[in-house]
């Protein structure tokens, strides 16, 4: 399997928010043909799954404007460029939740929407997570709650988490906290 | 909590690619100031968990411009309006592995990135998959290989399937499959 199939001829980009760049690429297909590539560019993001030190684990329900609806998730934000994974996971974990963590690791990274986007995401399980005041942005609207992890694991597989990133940050820390799979 | 805490001020397109559409809205903040968030529209899309008669599954290996990598994953696909879920799956399905189920069901439901879009993926176990001849698109460059279903597990756990949405349908699968959690 050829390293790099596709030929980047030309890049521009179309489009900038504060979140992602929206980047055009003419390319040469692996059949000769040229075409069009258009790459989300996104800095990455943390997701980091909260448990209090009795192992009960802390959801925020999180208001999305893209999807109109309340979703279940796990505290997550973007990664600054001036800021390690590590460091953004404790600041998303204070800021949206209030949360101060005893020991942060991280368990998993993967690509959340490759046929789209760079993103890459930084999962983190945060234990003996103490709960403070939040100190949120006035774009994020959000409650804080705390389950039973067999109660959360259940949520996953009924669809009431529907929140892809959260779900599967929450499965792949799952065997760090004694739920094997 | 609110049903509808941003208010909408005001909607256009900014950018159109044959995949998505990006959409700026002007809101009202519920503090009361006033933003912009911008949307990436898409369609949805479905993910096949594929499975042959003897249990294994198929996975494949895909090039992703995006990342400049070579992923491991699940047949998926964007979903076209008129095309129903299941059709789209069975298609993706026949068209990146050459596979046709005896039976496919609905499993799962989930937004892949809610932050920016409102893309809602469809997970499909597909059971009883025969391989024939794959009929790709120019722009998909990728490979069909075969793996018992603990190693795709494994596979998982230690990172090696870094694609998301790939990794979260296999697990929403899995109970269905014998793998319990």
């Amino acid at each position: 399997m050829p390293q790099e199939p596709y030929q980047t001829l030309s890049s521009r980009v179309v489009w900038r928010t504060p979140w992602y760049t929206l980047r055009e690429d003419r390319i040469r297909l692996p059949d000769g043909s040229d075409g069009v590539y258009t790459v989300v560019e996104r800095p990455g993001a943390v997701w980091i799954v909260p448990l209090l030190s009795d192992g009960r684990m802390v959801l925020i329900r999180n208001y999305r404007y893209t999807v109109r609806r309340w979703l279940w998730e796990v505290p997550a934000g973007g990664l600054p460029e001036d800021r390690t994974p590590e460091e953004t996971a404790r600041k998303e974990l204070s800021e949206e939740i209030g949360g101060q963590a005893s020991g942060i690791e991280l368990v998993a990274t993967f690509y959340t929407t490759a046929g789209i986007s760079n993103e890459r995401a930084f999962v983190f399980l945060a234990r003996g997570v103490t709960l403070g005041q939040p100190d949120r942005e006035p774009t994020e609207v959000m409650e804080r709650h705390i389950f039973p992890v067999s109660q959360v694991m259940q949520m996953i597989r009924d669809g009431t988490i529907s929140d892809g990133p959260s779900a599967l940050a929450i499965l792949l820390c799952a065997p760090h906290f004694g739920f094997e799979w």
